[in-house]
């Protein structure tokens, strides 16, 4: 048995002095030849090791270089120095691997965020990284918590679908047909019958439809699985593969969905300022940071942590589809003609018109329900207007869409009618229909994308730098 | 809002009388014009839904048919009937969704596995099916919690990979190029740098090694997602797309690697027993009843309940690989040339010989460790007898392997002989190596078939059975 550490969050959480400890860690700094900052991945704050003069030979102290990794065993005392109440003073220290200070990338220094990418592999080690990876691991809980503690039912569904007929992007294809060389059928096209499914496959964009199978058996449901879209979109709010959240609800209409949905992010945001608070602290300070450097008009009003509480602390703002686009016309940025893009009804919404709406005009989270049929997917319920159908976005300040979502048209010829019309397969889904056929119900569900929540709540601005490793067009490093 | 209904779980579970509920669900039968048995999903315990005469019209009452879906409105009253103590008295009724009950594929009788897999979009509404995926959503909230309490970090590591080096089996290929009209380089090969991510890829077959980058930076990290293999397997044990949980721990060796995947085999097991105690009687039943259809001399000599609690109970078995090659020579099993497979020293076990350890010789769970080199990963780490490596399988009853790991090479030079010596390309896993040129530390990991875990827990005998919609060879529905 090796493992016999103590992790260094419950050694600073404890505060407790006089016990013996074993602790392993990565070497943060080393100073005078005495100090040791320990980082073990449990918490962004290292644990100060004294390492007494003449415990360790001089091979050794030169091996204590940023990066190594080490175990000390020793005494947790009081610390005199600032920044930390206890610190370990050493009795025995032993190198467990050398890191050569000259080769080793990340230096004791602040690196830019590119870099970092660049280094994936290794950002994981800076506090950055430390504290936004904790935060989403903390995020992932908190889904799993809030929907078992309600009683949904955790569906995986499926990541290879032969079915495309969602429409929600681009998809990747997934074969194991040689390409340049598959079999064909009289007429050029592939057989994919020499497929390993026998018909032609793809990558997910959405669990919905699958999950809705679900939901009409067990009323409430989610999903939280990773989703594909092959855009060639390289923005700083795009990933070609990233996870989603869905849940769907049987016996729920678009007000019991946007309840849940409000809900959920207020109990997601919660449970991170509950246990993260080192993490969020060190977020808002590095985003409190890198404000400084814009000019005034582009910084935001609040900071990381008030902007959280702000939005635990206030109802969502609930607008139509119909009342935004007016709050839009009538907008000074409109009259002044700042809008790139088109406004009027039945546009889709840019980014620049969300972004208005929450972040200057309501100051908060807006949803939007009742969009314009047009502009929506065939399986949201028609309104009685026939011109709109029951969908809902929630917008939020500085990311803009993060919940898709509405109540779903359980009415089998009204859903039959839309299919016909937007040119989806009706005889292909009949597995789908089937569930309007037996015992339909009304129900409705929402999408929300992880990694936009992950920067919502620690504030970072690029999507790449929310996910372990990014995949983006011409780039699937590590 | 629509959702003003109790679940029945909760009705059942409080046993309360006196007060009025609404509850929605779907009928499972209806009984002399007057008793429905109503299903919302939260439980396979039906409410018993009295009907009083005179309440509906004959109308309704002829809508009322298996797989309706109904809402009601009445009081909870004490049940004179067997099998619950409270009932609902129906003041009011609604029929939300018919149910032809000529055409309803779900007939109140008993359904073959095999016709439900077929109909895998409406089987969630069985007795048997419900019982599965509520376990199963127990599982996986289950391992969550588990790693959570421990301070592990859940890390998504990436589903699309241009890493194959990993050698787990022939993987699926991710593309956007056309298939037979892809751009080609001059010597006639596929010209990547056209496809979506510049260069060739797949899906992923395991989580570790990125899973390792993450576990020098936090210690104790876990993946839970999808991996995917493209064999032409189509046993009851194998799926195209199964879900992997993969923890990495630093600072662990191969024991500690043993006792915690033990304590979370036995952790999950637990949690089920304590949460599905209704969902695991009815399992208990099912098999119960399969087993009697068998010859006496393949029954198993456990019962479900009965298994789950032994394997709580009771310490795993920990032999080496050595000794368990000497055990099945020294078996009446081998003398009786019953195996089909050769057994000696250096083989890859098959599933008669693990069998055979757990199920005759051990009768409980055995972890298997040091495996001959040549037929592990080339990332294990290497033993002092320069022949095994620091492997270990879990071998689980009925099941066969369930948990494969090892202590991870960290040692850089031992590592890199045995990537070339395996051909692996030492170049191009230059970041993987990283993690032992930086700090290296002894560390280990393992990783559990969830679908195996599923299995093993709901007493199914099918893999097909216990994922929503199964992916295998020419089978892609829904």
């Amino acid at each position: 048995m090796f493992n016999n550490r103590t992790k260094i969050k419950s050694i600073l959480d404890a505060g407790e002095t006089g016990r013996e400890v074993t602790v392993m860690g990565w070497v943060r700094t080393f100073r005078n030849n005495q100090f040791i900052a320990l980082n073990d991945g449990s918490t962004n704050n290292n644990l100060q090791v004294v390492v007494p003069l003449g415990l360790a030979d001089d091979d050794t102290l030169k091996r204590i270089t940023t990066g190594a990794s080490v175990k000390v065993t020793g005494e947790v005392v009081p610390s005199i120095g600032k920044g930390q109440s206890v610190e370990v003073k050493a009795n025995s220290i032993e190198i467990l691997g050398d890191s050569d200070a000259e080769k080793y990338p990340l230096q004791p220094k602040k690196h830019s965020l590119e870099f970092l990418r660049e280094i994936a592999h290794l950002r994981f080690r800076t506090n950055t990284f430390g504290a936004v990876f904790r935060v989403r691991h903390s995020l992932a809980f908190a889904v799993h918590q809030f929907f078992n503690e309600r009683g949904f039912v955790y569906l995986h569904t499926p990541i290879i679908t032969a079915s495309d007929a969602e429409g929600a992007g681009e998809m990747f294809k997934v074969t194991t047909l040689p390409l340049n060389s598959a079999p064909t059928l009289e007429d050029g096209s592939i057989d994919f019958k020499e497929d390993f499914f026998g018909k032609s496959t793809n990558l997910t964009v959405s669990g919905q439809l699958e999950g809705e199978l679900g939901a009409m058996a067990f009323s409430d449901i989610y999903t939280f699985g990773p989703t594909f879209r092959a855009e060639n979109s390289n923005t700083t709010r795009h990933l070609a593969e990233f996870w989603m959240i869905e849940p769907e609800m049987a016996f729920y209409d678009l007000e019991d969905n946007m309840n849940l949905a409000e809900e959920f992010i207020k109990y997601l945001i919660n449970y991170v300022l509950q246990n993260n608070a080192d993490d969020l602290a060190f977020l808002d300070q590095r985003l409190a940071e890198e404000e400084k450097s814009k000019p005034q008009a582009e910084r935001n009003e609040m900071g990381l942590l008030e902007k959280l509480r702000f939005v635990v602390d206030n109802n969502f703002e609930r607008i139509t589809y119909t009342e935004a686009i007016d709050i839009l016309l009538q907008s000074p940025a409109y009259k002044k003609k700042k809008f790139k893009y088109e406004v009027k009804w039945g546009i889709d919404m840019q980014s620049e018109h969300e972004r208005y709406l929450v972040e200057k005009h309501f100051k908060k989270p807006v949803i939007v329900i009742n969009y314009p049929e047009g502009i929506k997917a065939f399986y949201m319920r028609q309104n009685e207007d026939s011109k709109t159908v029951a969908a809902m976005d929630i917008l939020a300040p500085g990311i803009g869409e993060i919940v898709g979502g509405s109540q779903r048209e359980e009415r089998l010829d009204k859903l039959i009618s839309r299919m016909e019309k937007m040119h989806v397969p009706v005889a292909e889904m009949s597995w789908y229909l089937d569930t309007r056929r037996f015992g339909s119900v009304p129900h409705a569900g929402f999408g929300l994308g992880f990694e936009r929540m992950v920067q919502f709540v620690t504030g970072m601005t690029n999507i790449r730098d929310v996910i372990p490793f990014a995949r983006t067009p011409q780039n699937c490093e590590f």
